[in-house]
């Protein structure tokens, strides 16, 4: 990648260690994730939660997005502000602090979608609603075999879109999934069942079917109904994506630029990169913590704060004190949210910063 | 702690997640730490790594420390603006960067002394000396079983303290250790060897020989010649320093607050906080991330970004949706680490927020 011929440089410009995305790649993969949405016949609707950037969420949109995601609150009021009119913030939004920035969001005209998998997060939304002087379309989110939020039988799923549908100010809009990426029948089985359930009670059908992740990309039209997808690391993508057949390594957008500051032993070094830059995300059991492009085997094998810890022993040839080197992560997306920052280059040029500007906005 | 009794009040202001300090107890810490030091005859350099404010980092000094220890650059940069006079960087410095960097924060008036644990650093540091225009403090930094950084031999050692010496600008100011803490004899033979070999060199006798951890705090006055102590995590403590026997629940500063958003089975539930809150730092292998106060038998047993996964199977009174409680976080250093801001309380007040004015700050 550009990044790793551009190291010196970046290094001497903004130091290390420096989280840098390849702008070619950033746009290719855009292309790409859109382009098998549209063949499929499927909306798309990109996970910002990965470059927190209004400046990439406008690349989305232009390039077809029907509009974006956003996992908190924070996060859509950095990109409503920055003019991104359509979002579906795919997450139980709880308290009246919340409700209160959830009704000022939607007051100032942006078309907000929220998620919600029990009644107490129903019962708050009207709040928002009357507060934002419009109706607030309210997705269910429903659990397939993840285990994280959603409902998990097809009754509770019914059961809350009727109580959506009964609260004044709000609209029953659908399902939201996150399907396992091995569960698409029993995906299937679940929304069949619980649209049949939301028509026999009565409810308009369903306008919002969302699925989700980046490996489903590769599932786009096997769950019939579907309207849209939210693809999220697909924009960067990273060890994770890679180990589940969803990148390769030339669809790897950001890498972090590090330099190697110590080499105390034969078989050690150490890294200007620890858990504060890189996180200790083990992307699921992945081994080491990022994949060193120059030195493959050398592994990253722990970190302190600012060191990352270098195992070298299956290192044929290791790097010097005063390397730079690149690293793709584990997880690229609690890297991104680390920086406020990111170092964006294009083919044989650094281009200049990129704010991560809904960075930190954990609220 | 205060915090568990203001958390309604601290959602409904700030929403959740928040990462909350009660300063009656950060003061508490800071004292104890120094009247710990005072009694050693050791001077405290607090590590403000944990922290990240100069706010902060003035109580320490006003309490007694003798000045602060920075990671990275980027932090003492912080540091020094806000006044902060003596600094130790305690980390090797490499690349014309970060000599430029060094050279102004030197030319700027500010005392800075630097640590190295190979000549590769060592040549480095004149060009910064050169520019800031007045003789740089470099100590070797000395590796007795930790094995991160630092020179293994004691001939490394003092090889090192001679080039150091020997390079225009720099002066050979004495060692750096951050010793085991069941390698106190190793550490006194190490350094008692090194001190005599810089001795037989003709070097001066070390001024400086700094120690460093929290967990060392019980073990001041047992290394012979250590002038002065790093601790950091004390001044907020966390689950590490509680295994580690070097503090109590009742001195842990800081807690997240974080609202139960589902609840999707009877076993299950999800905090709005996930790793890019609390962070995947597992604090060394600790079961589970982070301690729940209200619900000291629920297990935050995995996280996605923003979803702390609850596993209430051991749970007496299991948390419903909409409870805010508070969590003491595993490592608190990279939870601070995460936020813009801190909130603070004292007694029943909730006293403002606290800028991290350095976080981020990874060159």
């Amino acid at each position: 990648m550009s990044i790793e011929t551009l190291k010196s440089r970046i290094a001497r410009e903004f130091g290390t260690p420096a989280v840098v995305i390849d702008m070619d790649v950033v746009e290719r993969n855009i292309a790409r994730v859109q382009a098998a949405c549209d063949a499929a016949g499927v909306a798309n609707r990109p996970h910002i939660k990965t470059h927190k950037s209004p400046v990439i969420a406008a690349l989305q949109v232009a390039a077809g997005a029907r509009g974006i995601t956003c996992q908190k609150l924070g996060e859509a009021e950095v990109m409503a502000a920055a003019g991104i009119d359509d979002i579906l913030i795919s997450y139980n939004l709880l308290g009246e602090e919340k409700m209160a920035r959830l009704g000022r969001l939607l007051a100032g005209g942006t078309k907000v979608t929220v998620a919600a998998d029990n009644p107490v997060v129903v019962s708050g939304l009207p709040a928002a609603a009357a507060q934002g002087g419009r109706t607030l379309d309210v997705v269910v989110e429903v659990d397939t075999g993840r285990k994280r939020a959603g409902v998990v039988t097809v009754a509770e799923a019914v059961a809350l879109a009727r109580d959506i549908a009964a609260r004044p100010g709000l609209a029953f809009a659908g399902f939201m999934l996150y399907p396992p990426e091995d569960a698409m029948e029993a995906t299937q089985a679940f929304l069949d069942a619980a649209t049949r359930g939301v028509l026999e009670a009565g409810l308009p059908a369903p306008r919002i079917v969302s699925s989700g992740g980046t490996p489903n990309v590769a599932n786009l039209g096997r769950i019939r109904g579907v309207t849209e997808h939210r693809p999220g690391t697909y924009v960067f993508n990273d060890r994770m994506m890679m180990r589940a057949g969803a990148a390769r390594l030339q669809d790897c957008a950001l890498a972090v630029c590090s330099t190697v500051v110590s080499r105390a032993e034969a078989n050690r070094g150490i890294l200007d990169a620890g858990s504060k830059t890189l996180t200790a995300d083990t992307g699921g059991g992945l081994d080491g913590h990022g994949l060193i492009l120059e030195h493959p085997d050398a592994r990253i094998a722990g970190f302190s704060e600012e060191h990352g810890m270098l195992d070298l022993a299956g290192c044929a040839n290791p790097p010097a004190i005063g390397d730079v080197v690149c690293i793709v992560p584990n997880h690229v997306c609690v890297v991104v949210n680390m920086v406020d920052r990111l170092v964006t280059v294009r083919g044989d040029e650094i281009t200049g910063t990129l704010p991560v500007a809904a960075r930190g906005r954990l609220t």
